[in-house]
C-alpha cells in the first residue's frame, strides 16, 4: 500500500446528517483511511444483549461511498456501565489497594477472565456483523493498552492468575524458592498460594518477585490481545489486525503483544512527550512547540520492528492537546512535518487524531483537523498538503534498512526500574541517547528485539543496557563480524535476577575478557569528566580483565574498552560522551556520514531522503553526493520545514 | 453600628474566677464584641442529652455586665466524641476512600442528614436558652465551613445525596447522558443509581461530572447553614446571623451560603496566606512579616458583597500563628494596620483571635492578645490603640462605593481546577492580579457575584475569567454603557461544561465580534513579551473576528482588543502586562487616579481616606486634592503605619 | 576485651562445603567475631514446629574451630510465611490504614502479643539449643528495630494496647481529659475505649495525643526486647545481649530499649546517611565518598552512652550499598578509616557487613568483603590491615572521657516532629550542629541521656533543644558548677506538651532570669545576621528577663545571653553561628584546644590519639604537646588516612 493519510472519526458524536459531508470532505483532503468505533460500546450495546450495530454499518456505508477504508476498533477499552453490574470485580486495583471506579476509560483488569470473555463476545459480534462490509480495511484491537497505568492490577483476580502462572513456570515451590533466593530474609514459601502480589510490603520485595509479576502482567496483555486477534483473523485472514501502542507505556512487552498483530501502530504526541521526558530543561524550551527531534523517530524505527516491518501512526497530534501540564500550540507546519517524518521511517498510514475537536467531555481541549464549531483548524490544511505531496512525489516502498542497530528490551525497562541502584538512570533514556548520537550524522538506525537471532547486514550493533542475555542474542553476537558496542549493565544479571557466576557482562573470555567488579553510582549533578571530552554520570563501572582501554576518565577509570571489534562502555554519559562513543564506533566501522545542520534530521525511504527541521529557525542543507533533485522544498529548509530529495540510487 | 473591635474568648478554657477580670480588661481595651462558644459542645452536652448551659449563661452575664455584646457560635464544627457512637457514618471520607477519624475538628460530612438533624437540635437548644439573654448580640453558625478540605466527602451519604441531586436536576437519565456527553467514552448510564462519585477513577472523569459534584457539595454547605439560620432567626429576627468564612477555601459558593446570613465575616491571617499563595518568591520575602498588600483588601471587598454590604473580621491575626510552614512574627504595628485596613473597607467589627494564647492543645503556638502566662502580648496594645483611634476619629458610615468592579465567581474557581489546561493558571490568582493593578492607583474596587443583574454606576467592570455566562451577567453587560473588560477564558464554556456553539467568549457579534479559535498554554517560565511592555504567560488565546487590536505580542498575536467600550484580553499576564491593561482601561474611562508610594494602599470610608503602609520602610504621602487634615498619622507614614485623612466631601 | 574486627556471615546462603574455607579465611584476616542467624528462621523452622537447628550448630562448630566467637541473632525480624497463616493480624498497618504484606522483612506489629509470644518461643528454642555451644560469644536480639518505619502501627492490636496504656497512665478519663486539654475543640472523652489512634484525622490531633502514642509505641519496642533478653540472660548470664540499632530511626527511645541490653551496637552506613541528611548540598558533594565527618562520630559517642559504656559496630559499610538513591564507591581506605574511628571512640568490635556479597535477593548490589564471585573485594584488604594495626599498636582500654557533654533526647525528637512550628528545624540536626562545632577543636564529647542525674566532671554541658525537663536533669543542672549552655526551645513544654506556667525555659529565676515571650519562625533561606558573624535561621526567640546579652542580631534581638555560667541560645544558627557559640563557651571554660586541618577529626582512647582524614586531599598534622610517637601513619595524613599517635599520658 502506498503511504496514505488517515483520520480518527467518531460518527456517534455527531448528528447522522453530518456524516455525508464529513466523508466528502475527508475524500477532498486526500484521506484514505478512517478509524472508527473504539469507544462506542455503549452505543453498540446500550443494555446487555441489546445490539445496535445498524448505525455503525450506516456510517461505514457513508464512508465507503467516498472510497475510504474503515478500520474498526473493538470497543473493549471502554466497557459500558452495565458491565460493572455484571462483573463488579473486573475493575482493577491499584498498588495502594484501591479499587478503581467507572467514569473514565480503561476500567478493566487484564487478569479478569470474565471480562476477557466479554471482550471475546463483543469482538465476535463485530466480526460477524462487519467482516464482509466492503469498506472494512482492518481492525484495531482495544485502544492504547497500558495507558493511564493500567497494565498492573493488584486485585484478587491478578493474585490468582499470578500464583497459577508461577506454578506453571516453576513447577514446584522448592524450585521457586531456589530461583528467587527466598532464603535471604526467611522468605521461603511452603505453597504457591502463600505468594502475594509485590505491593504494600514493608520494604522492597525480591527483585525477581517484582520482575516475575511484571512478566505475568505483560503476558496477560498479550493473552487479552490474542483472544481478539484469533477471532478477527478467523473471519477475514486478509485484513490487518492492528493495535495502537503508547510509546511511553513500557510496562508490558510490545514485541510480545505484536505476536498476534499484523501491523503495529503507535499514537504520536510529540509535544507532551517531550514535556514528561528526562530531557534537560534547555531541550524542553528549545523544542517546546515541536517535540524532541529524536523521540518520534526512535519510536518510528521501534514500531517498524514491533510490527514485523509494517507500521502506522494511528493517532497523530494535530495541534494543542489537553493532557499535559501545559499544552502549547505546535509551530505552524509541525502537523505536516510529523507526518512526513513518519512516512520517511516507513509508515504506511499516518492517521490524524481527530477529524473534529469534540465540544464536550474529557478531551474537549484536544485539537482536531476541525474546530468544535466545524470550521477547519490549521492542521486541516497541513494534512491536505501532505496528501498532495505524497501523491506528487509518488513516494513508496519501505524504509531503507539502516546499517546500525540498537537492541531495545522491555525486560530491561522493568529490571532497572525494579533495581535502579542509581536513581535517574533509565534504560529507555540511555538507549535513546545512543540512538540520537548515531542519528546526528544522518545514519539510518534499526531497533532490534532481544529475540533477534542474527546481526547479519549491520556494520554496528549496540546493546546499550540489556539486563540479561537471551539465547538468541548470545547466538547473534557470537556469529557477528561487525562492530559490537555493549553498554553498562549489559549482561549483569541472569534471567532470575541474580549475578551471573562470572559477573557481568557474562561473556566468554575469547569474546570479551572483562568482569564488572564494582558499580559506582552517582547522584544527578555529579559528573566525572572523561579525558578528551564528555563526562560519565549516574552510572560508572569498575572493571578487570584484558580488554584494551580506548577512553578513560580523569580518575583513570576505563570508560570505553575493546577487544577486537567488541566494545564495552562502562558508564552512562552526558550527551558529549555518548556522541564521542558513537563517533568512535562510526569511524572504526568506516561508515560514511552526512553533515546536517542543528535541529535537522533525515531518513531514507524508497529512493528519497526526507529532511525535517525541528528547529525554530531556518537552516541550509548541504547536498550530499547521493542526492539529485529536490522534490519537496529545497536546500533552504525553514523552521518546521520538510525537504525531500531524490537519491541517485534507491535506498 | 459604629466600627468596633472584638475578641474571641473561650471561657471554658479558663478558671471561672478569671472571667471577671478578663471581662473588665476587655472593656478597658475598648472591645465591644466577644465571640464565644463555637467549640464548646462537649462542655454544653458532656453526654447525650445532659445539657449544661449554665456556665455559658454565667459567662454571658459576666461579659454583659461590662457592656460587651456576645456573639454565640453554634458548636457544630466540633461534635463531641459520643456523637460518633451515635452516627459512626457521619465522618467524612476523603478522595482516597479513607474514612477520617475523630480527634481534631470539622469531623462531619455535610451530606449526612442525621448529623444535620443533630446540628439543628443543638442550635434549637442554644436558641431556646440564650435568645433572650440581654448580652446576646448575634450568632455565628458553625465555624469556617470547608476548612481543612472538608467540603467534599466521598462517602455513601454523599453518593446517595449526589444521585438524588442529579435526578432532581436532570429528570431523566437520558437528559443527563445528553448534557454530560457520556457518549464520549461509552460512559452512558442506564439509571441514576449507577453514577459514582468522581474519585478513584482510572483517569479523569467527565468535567461536568466533577463540576456537578462540586455544585452538589456546595449546595450541602448552604443547606446545612440554612437549617441553623432558620432556627436562630425564628427566635430573634433582630439579631444578625453570621458565618466566619475562610478566604482560601473556595470549594463551596460563599455567595450561596450567604443567602441565609445577615452579615458575612471572614478570618484574616495575612502572613500565612501569603506563604501559601502563588505570589513570586520576592513578594513572599518582601512581605514576610506583613502579608500581601492586596490580598486582605481583596477579601474585604469580596465579603462586603457576600454579606450584602455588611461584613466583619471574625478572627484577626494578632501575632505569629501555628499552622504555616514558618510562622514569622508580624512587624510591630501590623495588628493595628490590619484592623484599620478592614475598617477602611467597611468592616463593622474586627475581632482579634484570641483573648489569650492557650497553653495547651493544637493551637498553643498561636499568639493572642495575651500570652499563655496572662501577660499582655504586643497586639494587646495595638488593639487598644485602634479602639482609641476609632473613638477619636469618629469614623463611621459605610465603605465608599468603588467605580470599578470585578466579577469573582466560585464556579469558575471549580471549572478551571477541573480543567486547568495550563497548570499554574488559577482563576483566583488571575482575578486578584487585576484587582491589584486597579488598586495601585488608589481606586476603590467592588467585587461582584455572577448573579449581578446590573453594572449601573460603574465606570469599569471586569469579568476576568468567567467560565460560563449566567443570564444575569448577559443582561448586565447588554445594558452597560461603561467600559467592560473581559479576560481570557471568559464565556468559553456552557453551564454544562462544553464549548458554546459559537465558541468563546460567546457574545453577540454586535457586542463583540470575536471567536477564540485556539488556546496556547505555556509552562511556567516561558513568557511571550508584549510590544510596549509586559508579557503573556501560562495562557494565550488566538482569536478571529473584527475587534480592533489594542496590544499585540512580539509574535503579532493580539493581546488586548476592543469593540467600542468592550475590551477583551486574550492572555494571562505578568504583573507588568496586567498593570498596562488596567492603566489603559482607566485612561479610556477617564478616571482620576492617586499617586501612592510603593507598599502603600488606601481606601475611602465615611469621608476619610485611610492609608496603610505594608512596606518595611517609611514612605512620604502626597496630599491629594480632596484631602484636608490628617486625623491619624501624617504624610510621613512609617513601616506598618496608618494615616487617616479627612476628605473635603464625604466618600 | 581488646578491640577486634568481626563480620556478618550467612552460612544458609552458601553451600555447606564452602564453610570451612570461609572460616579459615576469616581467621587469616584477623576476624574474631562472626554474627550469624538473624534472618534464618525459615531455615531453622521450615514449617511450624519442625525445628532444624543442626545446620546452625554445624556452622558454629566450623567457626569455633577457627577460634571465632559467634554472635547469634534471634531471627524475629523475619518471621516465616507460615507465621502469617497462624497470625494474619500480626502484620502492621501503616498511617494510611493499609495492612502491610509479607515479602520483605520486619513484617510484624510490636503491639501484637501473639507474635510477641512466638518471638519468645523461638528465642527459647535457640537459647536451649545453643547456650552451651563453646563458640557462642553472645546474642543479638532481632535486627534493626524500627527500620523501614516499623515502630508505628495503626492496627487494632495497637489501638487496644494504646487504650490500655493510657488507662494505666492516667487512671481516669477525667485525668486524661485534663492532661490532654481536650476541652480545646470539644475533644473530651467519656471512656478510654473512645480514644482512637492519631492517624487519619481531619487536621492535626492534640500534640499530647500524638506524643503519647509515640511513647506507647516506643514502650512496645522495649517490651519486645525485654522478652528476649530475659530468656537469653537466664540461660547464660555471662554472655552479652546486644541489639543493632539504626541511627536514623529515632521513633523509639534507644536508651529505654538498652535497659535490657548489655552492649549497644549500631549499623554504620556513612555514605547513604549523608545523602539522606539535612546537610547542605556542598557538604554532600565534598564528602560524597566518605560520609559526613561528624556523623559517625556522634553516633559512636551516643551509643557508648546507650550501651552503658559498652558498644559495637555490628554492621560496617564495606563498599557501595544498594539502598540509597545513589550508591557511590567509598574512597579507597574508608573501610579502614571508619573502623579506626569507631575504635577511637571506644568500640569493642567493628563487624563488617558482610563476608560475601549475595548474588541474589534484595541486597545483591550491597558490597561485602568478597564479591559475588568469591574473589576478595577492596574492603577485604582494608579489614585485614585494621586487624594487623590493632594487633601492632596494642590499643585497648576505653575511650577517654570527654569534658564536654551534650544531652540528646528521643522525646524531643518526637515533640518537635509533632509540633515543628518552623518547618526544617529538627532536634537531631540542631544537636549534631553543636556537636560538630565542639569537635572542630579536637575536643572529646560525651552524649547524655535526659535521665542523667549529675554533670560532675564536665567543663561544659549543653542541652541544645530539650522539649521538657526531667526531674533528673533539673537536679543535675542545679548541682552543676561548670558552664551550661541551653539551646532554643529547651524547657518550653511540660511533659504533657503544654506551656509551663512561667513559660520556657522554665528555670528558677536565680538560675536563669529569662522568659521566652515569643517565637519568630522563618522559612528556609531567610537569615538574620548576628553582629560579629553568623546568622540565625529557622527559629528565633524573643525573650525578657535579666540575663546579660552576649551576642545580638542586627535587629538588636539577643541571641546568646548569660547569667553566671548559665548560657541561653535563643536561635538555631547557621554553621558560623554555632561555631561562634561553641568557641565562646570553650574560651569561657578555659579549655585547651587542638589545631586540626579541615576534614580531619580526632579522638583519644587508651593513651592514643587517633586522627582520621575525611577529606579528599592529604593534610599535614601539627604535633600537639601531649603527643609522642606516631604508631600508625604520620604527620602527613593522606585522604581517607589514619594516623595514630601515642600520648605522653594515658587518656
Ligand atoms: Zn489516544
Ligand atoms: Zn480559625
Ligand atoms: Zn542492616
Amino acid at each position: 500500500m502506498n503511504p496514505a493519510i488517515g483520520v480518527c472519526y467518531y460518527p456517534e458524536h455527531w448528528p447522522e446528517d453530518w456524516w455525508e459531508s464529513d466523508a466528502a470532505r475527508m475524500a477532498e483532503v486526500g484521506i484514505k483511511v478512517v478509524r472508527i468505533g473504539e469507544f462506542a460500546w455503549s452505543k453498540l450495546e446500550p443494555t446487555p444483549g441489546d445490539l445496535q450495530l445498524d448505525w455503525m454499518i450506516r456510517a461505514m456505508d457513508v464512508l465507503g461511498r467516498q472510497g475510504l477504508q474503515v478500520i474498526v476498533g473493538t470497543p473493549t477499552a471502554t466497557p459500558p456501565r452495565w458491565m460493572i453490574d455484571k462483573h463488579p470485580d473486573m475493575l482493577a486495583v491499584d498498588a495502594q489497594g484501591r479499587r478503581k471506579g467507572f467514569g473514565s476509560r480503561r476500567h478493566y483488569d487484564f487478569s479478569h477472565l470474565g471480562y476477557r470473555e466479554e471482550s471475546a463476545r463483543i469482538t465476535r459480534i463485530l466480526s460477524d456483523a462487519l467482516s464482509d462490509h466492503p469498506a472494512l480495511g482492518g481492525w484495531q484491537t482495544d485502544n492504547e493498552y497500558g495507558c493511564h497505568g493500567t497494565t498492573y492490577s493488584y486485585s484478587p483476580a491478578a493474585l490468582d492468575g499470578f500464583r497459577l502462572w508461577l506454578e506453571n513456570k516453576y513447577g514446584t515451590i522448592a524450585a521457586l524458592n531456589q530461583a528467587w533466593g527466598t532464603v535471604f530474609w526467611s522468605m521461603d514459601y511452603n505453597r504457591f498460594d502463600q505468594i502475594e502480589l509485590p505491593n504494600l510490603t514493608v520494604t522492597e520485595v525480591l527483585p525477581i518477585h517484582d520482575l516475575d509479576f511484571r512478566r505475568y502482567s505483560s503476558d496477560q496483555v498479550a493473552a487479552f490481545n490474542k483472544v481478539q486477534y484469533d477471532i478477527l483473523k478467523a473471519a477475514r485472514p486478509d485484513l490487518p489486525v492492528i493495535h495502537n501502542f503508547m510509546s511511553r507505556y513500557t510496562e508490558f512487552d510490545h514485541y510480545d503483544v505484536a505476536e498476534t498483530l499484523d501491523v503495529a501502530s503507535w499514537d504520536s504526541y510529540p509535544i507532551g512527550h517531550l514535556a514528561v521526558s528526562d530531557e534537560p530543561e534547555e531541550t524542553k524550551r528549545a523544542y517546546l512547540r515541536q517535540g524532541d527531534p529524536d523521540n518520534a523517530a526512535f519510536h518510528h524505527d521501534h514500531y517498524r520492528t514491533v510490527g514485523h516491518g509494517r507500521w502506522w501512526i494511528m493517532e497523530q497530534q494535530p495541534g494543542p492537546v489537553n493532557w499535559a501540564q501545559a499544552n502549547p500550540d505546535p509551530l505552524p507546519g509541525m502537523a505536516r512535518l510529523w507526518a512526513w517524518e513518519a512516512f520517511a521511517h516507513g509508515a504506511e498510514v499516518v492517521s490524524y487524531f481527530r477529524w473534529r475537536q469534540a465540544p464536550f467531555a474529557q478531551e474537549q481541549m484536544h485539537a482536531g483537523l476541525h474546530r468544535p464549531d466545524r470550521e477547519p483548524a490549521p492542521a486541516y490544511f497541513e494534512a491536505k498538503q501532505v496528501a498532495e505531496e505524497l501523491a506528487a512525489t509518488g513516494i513508496g516502498g519501505t524504509a531503507a534498512k539502516g546499517r546500525i542497530a540498537l537492541v531495545f528490551d522491555y525486560q530491561s525497562e522493568w529490571a532497572w526500574d525494579v533495581q535502579p541502584q542509581a536513581a535517574g538512570f533509565k534504560h529507555g533514556t540511555h538507549v535513546r541517547a545512543l540512538y540520537a548520537a548515531f542519528r546526528k550524522h544522518g545514519l539510518d538506525v534499526e531497533i532490534l528485539s532481544p529475540k533477534t537471532k542474527t546481526f547479519d547486514g549491520f556494520d554496528i550493533v549496540a546493546i546499550p543496557g540489556l539486563f540479561a542475555w537471551t539465547d538468541e542474542l548470545r547466538e547473534a553476537i557470537s556469529d557477528f563480524d561487525g562492530h559490537l558496542l555493549l553498554g553498562p549493565r549489559t549482561g549483569s544479571k541472569t534471567q532470575n535476577f541474580s549475578f551471573p557466576a562470572r559477573l557481568g557482562p557474562d561473556l566468554p573470555q575469547n569474546l570479551l575478557d572483562l568482569k564488572v567488579s564494582r558499580v559506582d553510582s552517582l547522584p544527578p549533578g555529579i559528573e566525572v569528566p572523561v579525558k578528551g571530552g564528555g563526562s560519565a554520570r549516574l552510572w560508572r563501572e569498575k572493571i578487570e580483565g584484558g580488554a584494551e582501554v580506548v577512553m578513560e576518565d580523569v580518575e583513570g577509570v576505563p570508560v570505553l574498552v575493546s577487544q577486537g571489534k567488541v566494545f564495552y562502555l562502562t558508564a552512562s554519559g552526558d550527551r558529549a560522551l555518548m556522541q564521542r562513543v558513537a563517533d568512535y564506533l562510526i569511524a572504526e566501522a568506516n561508515m560514511p556520514v552526512l553533515t546536517i545542520p542543528a535541529g535537522v534530521r533525515c531518513r531514507v525511504r524508497g529512493g528519497f531522503r526526507i529532511y525535517v527541521n525541528y528547529g525554530a529557525t531556518a537552516q541550509m542543507l548541504t547536498k550530499a553526493d547521493d542526492e539529485t533533485a529536490y522534490v519537496v522544498g529545497g536546500a533552504d529548509i525553514p523552521a518546521a520545514g520538510v525537504t525531500v530529495v531524490k537519491l541517485a540510487t534507491a535506498g
